[in-house]
């Protein structure tokens, strides 16, 4: 068993959620991550609640397995400390403000010149240049600068997906660019600074409606359970008073649904849902077939016929039912994690190879490794 | 100028979205990317629709920069090509159906003994093992599956985030996971075998919500455009007809909040609203104060208030907007790429080092490449 990213040593200028996820899935894979936090304060994730064991939910679930080095670095001791971690780090990911790198005497550019084997990972909300650069950034800020929003909800009322798609996809894209940095510097030797801006990221994953609106025209609606782009898709309510999710994304799929599932050969047969195209266009009248199918069947057997007839289907589940699904728990998902209140549950990272083994480190109090980084790393107490 | 993954060979054994943005973001790096599809039929994603000239709108995002070798993997000449190209492949990338590797004769944990440099991603929906295992997985199930619907939309009105993050977030995992194991076997001259499952990834994204179900016992609620762990924070319509996006995450932003921008420093001293958790109790009084506030004010007077104040802010964009956003335009984040059709703008990728090139290649036509890569590896045509 080996941690890929063992002997890597990790510097996390960073709060909230991109710099801190992507960092923790680096200290997953075995990099030492060293989180430097503002005395007294720390990461803004801290205070969002107290709900695990006086712990902040957010903070517990993006930060576990780090060192954490309060250092003010206005402070010319402290200073001195962060320059010394500069000196043996391999990465650096920091997504402060808008030009707070640059004013506390960093300037990513700067950086690389002076230590080029470091990998500087510049997370901002707009990147350089452009009317926005200057502009806060938070994931719903970006999300609906980047119309993620408006293609999620219904007509008239978007809504923001409740998982932060923009700082996780930040969180996972500097993730990735760190790896292939790494990759990189075996063979050539250098590190690399990798500017990445949360804007484009949320435009990246929005290719479909991009290529959409620049080529057809038209708008994509929010379609509640929907997906805007294959019909029919959707939650329908069953007989047993939950909901169930169907789906097809194919044409063979639909010819499916209909003979084998809805004993619906005519529908089959009907040029006017031949084609995907024509079925989004005919969208409502296929949610109304589906959904009174399902109104009159429980659950299970909706599943079990459409399981037999090789058509996609799921439970709408709340966070309990994750929290409690069998597919995690006899799949070994869960694991222990350590932190000053005693271990709490966390998941096992969603991506490792066989025989890879992931740290399960603990959640750091603010500051619970400053003394130790100040001796190992040459400032003074 | 370096494309990092310039000599890397990457096969696609692949469809829909995870498998291949995957391998596009390979090819962005310059790998060259076989995608293997069907005869005649090809990516499901080819038949979605042909706004792009022709192409569908989500294969024309996912698969620039590929090769694609229409290869009949049941035939034994189309074997014998496959046999060639895994022989000198780096990586190999499937999201096939649940054990449709198996029965094509290339287990997973087989193919990694006969070929020890191979890295294998194997994507699947539920994993090995579990009551799931054997269940088809597309975006919108397993968002519903893994609780992503129930924190998004309002509450009895659960929606599928319009970017399908089960798919995009898949993706990055295995994207990551390929660049973690091609550094792993510059240390070891092993490949990987990694399978990935879209419900672990929808989990690990769910983590925030997971800690609060887990430990404080409540099912998290969806709030619309706000965001259901802090408050202030949402979508509020101003005096111009257009929606304003204003949020803070932390008390000291409270406090700037109330006293420079609202000029109501009585909210800042009220110990009703002093912390976050405080404030989320109290979200639906906030959200009318705040709203009452952009109501009376046009869009552009609340973006520079807000700035001047330092307070997060946004305008609430449709896809159209993000297509003309001038912050994608003067930061020169469009570049064209190639198609039968001709010239297409796309995006370049959101994670580039400052010295890397993004490879920008054309959009197969299905089997473009089949006989040259006959050819190459060793088939007959």
């Amino acid at each position: 068993m080996t941690a890929p990213l063992s002997g890597i040593t990790v510097l996390g200028l960073e709060q909230a959620i991109s710099a801190p996820l992507c960092t923790r899935h680096l200290a997953d894979l075995g990099a030492r991550v060293i989180k430097i936090e503002q005395p007294g304060f720390g990461d803004s994730t801290r205070h969002y609640d107290r709900v695990v064991k006086g712990m902040a939910a957010h903070f517990v679930w993006l930060n576990h397995g780090k060192e954490s080095a309060a250092l003010d670095l206005t402070d010319a001791a402290d200073l001195a400390v962060f320059t010394g971690l500069l000196e043996q780090a391999d990465v650096l990911v920091s997504n402060l403000g808008p030009g707070a790198l640059g004013r506390l005497g960093f300037e990513p550019g700067d950086l690389v010149e002076r230590y080029p084997r470091l990998i500087v990972v510049d997370i901002s909300g707009y990147g350089r240049g452009g009317p926005l650069d200057h502009k806060r950034a938070y994931d719903l800020l970006i999300q609906a600068e980047g119309g993620s929003c408006s293609i999620t909800g219904t007509p008239g009322a978007p809504a923001k997906p409740g998982i932060p798609v923009a700082d996780v996809g930040t969180a996972l894209y500097a993730y990735s660019a760190v790896l292939a940095a790494l990759y990189n510097r075996e063979q050539t030797g250098r590190g690399a600074l990798i500017p990445i801006a949360m804007l484009d990221v949320v435009a990246e994953m929005m290719g479909f409606a991009l290529n959409q609106v620049i080529h057809a025209g038209t708008e994509p609606e929010p379609v509640g359970m929907g997906s805007p782009m294959i019909a029919p898709y959707g939650a329908y309510p069953t007989a047993d008073g939950q909901t169930a999710v169907l789906g097809t994304t194919s044409d063979r799929e639909w010819r499916r649904l209909t003979t084998d599932l809805l004993d619906r050969p005519d529908l089959a047969a009907d040029p006017r849902y031949r084609h995907n195209h024509d079925r989004v266009a005919h969208r409502d009248e296929l949610d109304e077939i589906v959904g009174a199918w399902c109104a009159q069947r429980d659950l299970a057997d909706i599943q079990r016929a459409a399981d037999a007839a090789g058509i996609g289907n799921a439970r709408l589940n709340g966070v309990r039912d994750l929290a409690e699904h069998p597919q995690l728990a006899e799949r070994d998902r869960w694991r222990d994690i350590d932190s000053s209140a005693g271990p709490l549950p966390a998941l096992l990272p969603p991506a490792l190879a066989r025989d890879w083994v992931a740290r399960s480190g603990s959640v750091p109090d603010l500051g619970a490794d400053t003394e130790a980084i100040r001796k190992e790393f040459g400032g003074t107490a």
